[in-house]
């Protein structure tokens, strides 16, 4: 059902029935390592390059969520699936051989909302039973890809933010009933609450000029911003409905700027903000400056945090908002900006 | 509505109420030339580069297609863009100040069918009276994305395509009732036929092991062969059903592949084939070789050919099946083939 100018609101029961998370060495040394399902220590996945290795990590991610799950390849209808890699090789890499129809998306680390988001639509208008999400992100590729080779060793200006290599998979159902193995670390609380999405908020592309490929924070947050405030206008409500508001990966430097944009529109949601980029490492012992970022950061957490705790009932309504900056080697040599986009899906407990 | 494994047939009323397309010069000079709404002689559109002038493609698209629709932005709820370049950055930059909602999908040059698809589930679910889908590529963004640069004049082989300088967008909607400017070349017919979006097919990757970057039509031609195949099966018709089945960008070469592999299959839909790369140059006198391709080549062509075809009633039934190779610069260079993908829309005139 159409809500506001932005956002829908979901008559039937979507449920994010289950989630599996595949990490590295560093997500796992951090405070959230034991929530994880799968923890790899070599970040070559036993392969040849780093591609290689994300488009692995997603491949596991599948398959932990098949086991976790108890559904069969032949019960999900569609993958949409994406990671920050041009053209989408890790994921296209990582599932060409899943034989379930897929459908590419990209957002910048704000892919992990823009899946679920369509993923949810798919089930709540009839047109699949149970749809995987998918995202990924991975150190050393994305640094290959967006900044400097590892080898040169560069330094890192505080607004830096580290790129998670992990990968989180969900499964959208219109029902809630795993008959898979859930004995996992992070299933204890899986028979308790369920975790359904009300709704999604879809983000308009924003762009306030900043040119810093080392600070994507601050190129993130007018985005994060802008949708936060779409979403209250569009259901009627303000931060007090929600326990938590948690954005992707704003880093400490975003959370600022986010924090001061909205009290400029008169919204103050400090008392119940967090970001998932300030959740995954230990920042000064791991030295990981601003916090984590990637598709792969609100990817993993989402299952390792907050899920967790909607199915412990910790938490009962949750705005989860995967913040991407569209950032590209090629319009950075080019001179240009970094415009973002953020999505926002509404989690709540049953 | 389900049907069968892979497509969605629709219960709804979903139209592509209206189609505006942008092209280059050696667009125009070739077949369907009349057919285009705009053609900028100029190949940098006005811009510094050309990334830029593919964002400004997109750009002019969308703005020709509010022109022709007579609808306004607060009449369109999402847009669905993509394009080939890494991180969308066309897309990006192109649609940054719509103000509306932006999905960015990724499906190489089936871009064109994964918008329209989606789009037309954001309509039939009643998440949306309007939403755009749109795509495009640029032939010298491309060749500097994926191959050689443009000076360094490399010869091509007779199975290399040539990408096409063109942005397709359109209004996908639950009405058909255009109220803007239709006295446009191209809009002659628009009063007799109304296309109808009536089922879809969302095809898995498919990857025959083919590494030639100068053969994009023998990557993509088993996705096709694919999702036709599955199409057929999903709504249980056979080729006798369509008019025309048209994929995206096959060329010659693909073109005698998707025949072969279809005729393994014991179909054979020879009588009622066609290419959009086959349709948009003239190949021998405007050295184009295999053919057109790129998420422009079905994005122009769709509107220029098909629904103006579908219009005029001369055709009643197709089956428009846009189609990706996920090749990337990395994964190519790395050594890695070029898996595709393919997606099917059903076009059906009213």
């Amino acid at each position: 059902m159409i809500a506001g100018k932005q956002s829908i609101r979901f008559d039937k029961k979507v449920y994010i029935s289950c989630g599996a998370t595949v990490v590295g060495n560093k997500e796992y040394a951090g405070p959230l390592g034991g929530e994880f399902d799968i923890v790899v220590e070599d970040e070559m996945f036993g392969k040849n390059s780093w591609e290689e290795a994300e488009s692995r990590m997603q491949h596991m991610a599948v398959d932990k969520l098949f086991i976790k799950s108890g559904l069969k390849k032949s019960d999900v209808r569609y993958v949409f699936a994406g990671d920050l890699l041009g053209q989408l090789i890790a994921t296209t890499f990582g599932l060409k051989g899943i034989d379930i129809p897929v459908l590419g998306v990209y957002g910048a680390c704000s892919t992990m909302g823009e899946t679920i988001a369509l993923s949810s639509i798919m089930v709540d208008g009839g047109y699949a039973d149970n749809v995987i999400a998918l995202a990924s992100s991975h150190f050393a590729s994305a640094e290959k890809q967006f900044r400097f080779p590892l080898a040169y060793g560069n330094q890192r200006p505080e607004s830096a933010t580290w790129t998670v290599t992990g990968a989180g998979a969900y499964m959208i159902s219109g029902q809630c009933n795993n008959t898979g193995d859930v004995s996992g670390n992070n299933f204890m609380n899986e028979t308790v609450g369920k975790a359904v999405v009300t709704g999604v908020t879809v983000g308009k592309i924003v762009d306030y000029g900043v040119k810093d490929s080392m600070n994507m924070g601050a190129c993130m947050a007018p985005a994060a911003a802008s949708l936060i405030e779409a979403n209250f206008n569009d259901f009627g409500i303000d931060e007090n409905y929600y326990d938590l508001i948690i954005t992707g990966d704003l880093g400490y430097t975003g959370r600022i700027i986010l924090l001061d944009l909205l009290k400029e529109k008169g919204i103050n949601i400090e008392s119940r903000y967090n970001d998932c980029g300030l959740l995954i490492y230990d920042s000064e012992a791991q030295n990981t400056q601003s916090g984590g970022s990637g598709c792969g950061c609100s990817g993993v957490v989402l299952n390792a945090y907050i899920l967790n705790r909607i199915r412990s009932k910790t938490l009962s309504r949750v705005l989860f908002v995967p913040t991407g900056a569209m950032l590209s080697p090629v319009s950075f040599n080019e001179g240009h900006s970094v415009p973002s986009v953020a999505h926002g899906i509404m989690i709540e407990s049953e």
